[in-house]
């Protein structure tokens, strides 16, 4: 069962959950004098519009027209009920899911694309250099840079190069120029943070180019609450007054910041965060100032970390291979409004086919950490003899990652 | 733009053609007498209710409400309007396509797989066996035995095989049990007339087992008609009285016979089928009678064929590798109530790089074919000055076939 919004009902405004934090978000700091950085530092990376979103207190944000023309190509997405998973479990649990998988890009990634390299071309920006992991973001900057005629620069995690050539030809197919990293450690499996630095330095360089986050910053979770705020809608369409535990996967917390963004104001609703064990930021970082990428060139974040020289292992989820995390996620967990779980990927990959066995459709690694915890919370309700609404974000799907199901079906998976 | 149709205007039966034909369709003969077939001939390989369909006039047939449980996980599925696309050839004509690519296995065939999988088990089969060519097909059908708990094995053409590893993957996923074919040839790069043989062969040896067809015969044909009967919905509310021209891939016709099925009774919408120029059934093929597999085994039908023994190059659009053709689309073109064209592989990748570039979405090699025509017909109303109402059938997405743009993009592609 799936409930469609027509295309006229997308929101026309982006939510803002800063004014509702209970404790207020601590400025980044500048990494050479340790001062809270202005506007002014932030310009060669970011056009004036995104780094005022970035320090914005209002509430809404208007969605340009413009943007609101090029996700109508994909969205509202469809809010989808797991009736078929929820049969399996024999559970009183009511499991809906919000299927960003339609997307070109096959993720919830071209949210913040789109509006990113709309405001860079608006003002007058030809170039984008970014960094990604798992690709999803590389291609969602990509196919957006595609659709408003700007180059598209991408440095892609070594290992997920390696491991995902298919990612490379799908950013070359819409125009994007990808190059593994680190650029300067040809044998180095790289990181997320690492790809940043080879992001930062390349645009520093350039007078036409701006760099392009995928993750983590406050403009980006802002872009992302399209996802919570049509879930809402379709929540309402399904006869459901509200979800009682609304749970997503988090890398940097973007698609986790988009669906529980417009929720943190309901105090009832329960937010959960689920990370990899290999990378539990949330579950075993520390909360304190830390820089955004390996070499230190970007702005100082208060969030958890595991310390800016933390290289993961190279597991299959690469979206969720960071040493940080979003200021906001950081700052809804330390203040307990968000609760974090952990989970080692044999058992992420044991519910991924239980989904696909199930609901048919075969999700992403990273989606399918929030689909190993919306089936644990699913079994709770049932030991508790309790109905209960589970949502969950359906962040992407797997079609580029089938050698991950391929050793876990052949029982070639690493814990 | 989009329009969506709710999970409750779902077609609720399947648009038979058979009535609607200029001339009607001759029987299939028996391999080995020559004379017409009966339901008794065809009973160790297909239910009882698929052979009744197979033979069936009735106008319309009731679609089972388990097998409409089971499209709804993604049917309805979108119309879109390829706005972009539209812009970039600066076109008078409205393009709008059927987007089938969001069904779990992402293609058109799971509206097939799925009521095969279902009247076998009613009829207490426990186990499929089918053949598969780019993948598409044994995907949809390891997915639908997957939800009605049946087992199901695939014999996959063995070049799709070795250069499609992950449309292997797919299938295991959902429990499905893969094997390269000609079983009996391990150098053979294969064709779908002999993974037919090989399936057949499979079946006809065991009690517990049923063969399941992807494309070609009447009853599946008859249950891809849900893709034309929702798009006559969606255009009505698109405000649009009727295409002028409705244009789908032809391998074996399933998805063109499905999206213009319907539209066969209304004489003024132009039909048209496109298939590659490396294996040109309906543009240079016999109207004759001929054997669907290359071994002789299945019955044969009276088709457009290059021959029972014709064995395509290796192109990409590994699912239009096929030498023979649905008889109801044989009939259609041998009558005149459809046309066919044909086109080399690079005018194809061209026109799907062009398309991914405008409206985002990387599409199949095989929908590719349809792109193509779509733009050419597009341009042909430019020229001419007229409006005119362009309906494609997005028969299923590319996420598998990147290998195939690495090709193209880098220039290796061979014509």
């Amino acid at each position: 069962m799936k409930w469609n919004l027509s295309s006229d009902q997308m929101p026309q405004a982006w939510f803002n959950v800063a004014p509702h934090l209970i404790e207020p978000l601590q400025p980044p700091l500048h990494p050479g004098t340790r001062e809270p950085v202005g506007p002014d530092d932030l310009a060669p990376l970011f056009p004036t519009a995104l780094i005022a979103q970035e320090m914005s207190a209002e509430p809404w944000i208007d969605i340009p027209g413009e943007v609101i023309d090029v996700l109508r190509l994909w969205r509202p997405t469809p809010l989808v009920r797991a009736r078929r998973l929820e049969q399996a479990l024999d559970t009183p649990a009511r499991i809906y899911y919000k299927d960003e998988s339609v997307s070109p890009a096959g993720s919830h990634k071209p949210n913040t694309a789109v509006p990113q390299a709309y405001y860079n071309k608006a003002e007058g920006i030809g170039r984008l250099a970014t960094e990604t992991g798992a690709g999803q973001w590389g291609s969602a900057l990509s196919f957006a840079s595609a659709l408003f005629g700007l180059e598209c620069k991408v440095y892609m995690v070594r290992i997920s190069y390696e491991q995902k050539p298919y990612r490379r030809v799908m950013m070359e197919t819409w125009g994007g120029n990808v190059e593994p990293s680190p650029v300067d450690e040809p044998g180095h499996p790289g990181s997320l943070g690492s790809a940043i630095s080879d992001a930062v330095r390349d645009v520093v360089a350039r007078d036409d180019s701006h760099y392009s986050l995928g993750s983590v910053l406050n403009h980006v979770l802002l872009h992302q609450t399209v996802i919570g705020l049509e879930a809402k809608e379709q929540l309402a369409l399904a006869g459901e007054e509200r979800p009682d535990i609304v749970i997503a996967s988090c890398g940097g917390g973007s698609n986790l910041g988009g669906i529980t963004g417009p929720f943190v104001p309901d105090a009832d609703v329960d937010l959960v965060a689920v990370e990899p064990s290999s990378c539990p930021t949330l579950t075993e970082g520390r909360f304190e100032y830390d820089f955004g990428d390996t070499a230190g060139l970007t702005p100082l974040l208060q969030m958890y970390t595991l310390g800016h020289d933390f290289v993961p292992s190279t597991i299959h989820a690469g979206g969720l291979r960071y040493h940080g995390d979003s200021p906001i996620i950081s700052n809804l967990v330390k203040t307990g409004r968000m609760r974090a779980v952990a989970y080692p990927q044999g058992k992420v990959f044991e519910a991924a086919v239980q989904f696909a066995r199930t609901q048919g459709s075969i999700p992403a690694p990273e989606t399918s950490h929030a689909i190993r915890a919306t089936i644990d919370e699913a079994l709770r309700a049932k030991e508790e003899g309790v109905e209960r609404v589970i949502l969950f974000c359906y962040s992407g799907h797997g079609m580029l990652d089938l050698g991950a199901y391929d050793s876990y079906i052949h029982g070639n998976m690493v814990e």
